[in-house]
């Protein structure tokens, strides 16, 4: 897949670990009833970026300083496939609410075995996921994704809530985004670093552990919130065909992003405006805003402010000892603005 | 409410713990942002019959012989809060998926702020409930509810998978109400007993705690199932005034339940006649149902499975220390198959 080319040599440094991870993840949801078995490799088929679980594998190896993925043990494995289990769980959800029909060029389940099905797989991916997360000896995770996904959904609720909210501000945008995409990026971050560490290691007096987990932590987030302003981007100014799903769709249902936030901000006057277009047809909405409105300007307004976030993910690096991991989580936040899918 | 009369007297002997999960379960649910606190208040009103806390605080007692509930712990009020909000959000999930509005007299969460904020909101509480049980020292509650979430789920998407289909079997039927109904039932039952038990009983050489929460297990599944029976009953010939939502459901989603099979046994061809009630709008269903076949004699036999579970759940009772706990379970086990709504 053409949008993996960026990523290859940061990928290269964690290979096997993704690799096993793959292998398992199928294997991991297998169902107790065979009639199930072509729902989940469907989903299987839905493989992305991986960002998630490449963010757990680089952070086990940063925390430590370590050259190669290979002395990254079991619990990171299961951290890692926990993380993206969560994840998929969510788009399951997120497509159900978009009546979305397309997934990284692949139906979706709700288009084609419905939303019954799509609800419930979802509840199901869930369901396996914290099972998996109990299974480890050490509590850490469980608890701390279990929070996660509380989260998450407290977000994407209160997202919904305000729709169409003229008086919706940035900082209630800032703090949604964080809730609902940034929390599970720092979580993928913090529990690898932490997964990693002995728990000799947990226990040093000098609290080296604890600021390198803080930073990593710190790290997901800002990268979270600098991933999710480029995907609202993308969905006002996007390619189609690139991006590969419909566009538009955040407008047509009265989201109110960042780049709109700009436009909205330039007087009472502009905000009626954009309150007009909102709940147009995703055709009609994107039409009016690209003719209508000085998009490229507010397109750049919120870039700038996910380039500053991408900053302050590098600089929060710094705690952690030089070598390729911390380089790669480095130079992963960098792909992050530039990409365009 | 007049339906929880005949239970009164049976809630009485667990009435502050019941009171205590009551107070408690709208603070546990808390959100973070004030927007979302009329939800949870509404979700709070849709409080039932709270058969399974009822039974996790009951199997506590009877697990130990105990003439009270003073002596239950924190851990059992946990489990009995994590199992009735796991119940609640599959409630707040199954009336999205059945495009219910009504629930216990109430407005549904779909119906009063659409299917986004429904499926977000189960979800929500799903993950609360997990945090919930990964508090707790001992990991049992948390792994065992969690496989319990993935066959609840498991058993919903079988269902869905086999709608108006005429070679569904009454094998398959039990499973699938094993799964989605019983198992739940079976989980707050033993954990109940489970907690109540310390872990120096646990360690018990001659084997009698495993073999009490074993029977506590079974009591739980077979209760379930027919619990399920009456319900799938309830749904063709109750009396919708009674059951206080819309009955018919089940035949115009093509689901095929117990009195269903029994009329599709009598012959290929009354097989045939009643896959062609499936899918008919639900009055025209029912009414087709109730004035064109044996219905009285479906209701009858598949109550008579629910009275033999019924029956298998008060045998299993017989390894548990006698006293008024004990008794309580079994009373509470008759008042399933005479219930009306």
């Amino acid at each position: 897949m053409t949008d993996t080319l960026p990523l290859h040599d940061l990928t290269a440094l964690v290979r096997p670990q993704l690799d096993r991870l793959n292998r398992e993840l199928v294997e991991d949801l297998a169902p107790g009833h065979r009639e199930m078995l072509p729902l989940i490799e469907h989903v299987g088929g839905y493989r992305g970026k991986q960002l998630r679980p490449m963010l757990t594998f680089l952070s086990g190896m940063a925390v430590r300083g370590a050259t190669h993925g290979g002395g990254l043990g079991d619990d990171v494995v299961t951290v890692a496939k926990v993380v993206e289990l969560l994840h998929t769980a969510t788009l399951l959800h997120d497509d159900v609410l978009d009546s979305a029909t397309v997934r990284r060029r692949i139906p979706t389940v709700n288009h084609l075995s419905g939303t019954e099905v799509a609800v419930l797989l979802g509840d199901y991916i869930y369901a396996r996921a914290f099972h998996m997360a109990v299974q480890l000896p050490d509590p850490t995770a469980a608890r701390w994704l279990a929070e996660t996904v509380r989260v998450i959904c407290q977000g994407e609720i209160t997202q919904v809530l305000h729709r169409f909210d003229g008086a919706w501000t940035e900082a209630q945008y800032f703090e949604v985004i964080a809730e609902k995409t940034a929390s599970l990026y720092a979580a993928a971050c913090r529990l690898g670093g932490h997964y990693a560490i002995g728990n000799r290691e947990h226990d040093d007096r000098s609290g080296a552990p604890e600021a390198r987990l803080r930073a990593l932590e710190e790290y997901g987030l800002e990268l979270g919130i600098a991933f999710q302003i480029v995907d609202d981007c993308l969905d006002l100014d996007g390619d189609e065909k690139v991006v590969g799903k419909s566009l538009g769709t955040d407008l047509s249902k009265g989201k109110i992003t960042l780049p709109l936030l700009y436009l909205m901000q330039q007087s009472p006057a502009e905000a009626k405006r954009v309150e007009a277009v909102l709940g147009k047809t995703e055709g009609e909405a994107l039409r009016s805003l690209r003719q209508e409105f000085a998009l490229e300007h507010a397109v750049a307004y919120a870039l700038g402010e996910a380039e500053r976030r991408i900053a302050k993910a590098q600089a929060s690096l710094s705690v952690l000892p030089a070598g390729p991991a911390r380089d790669a989580l480095h130079r992963l936040a960098s792909f992050v603005t530039s990409r365009r899918l």
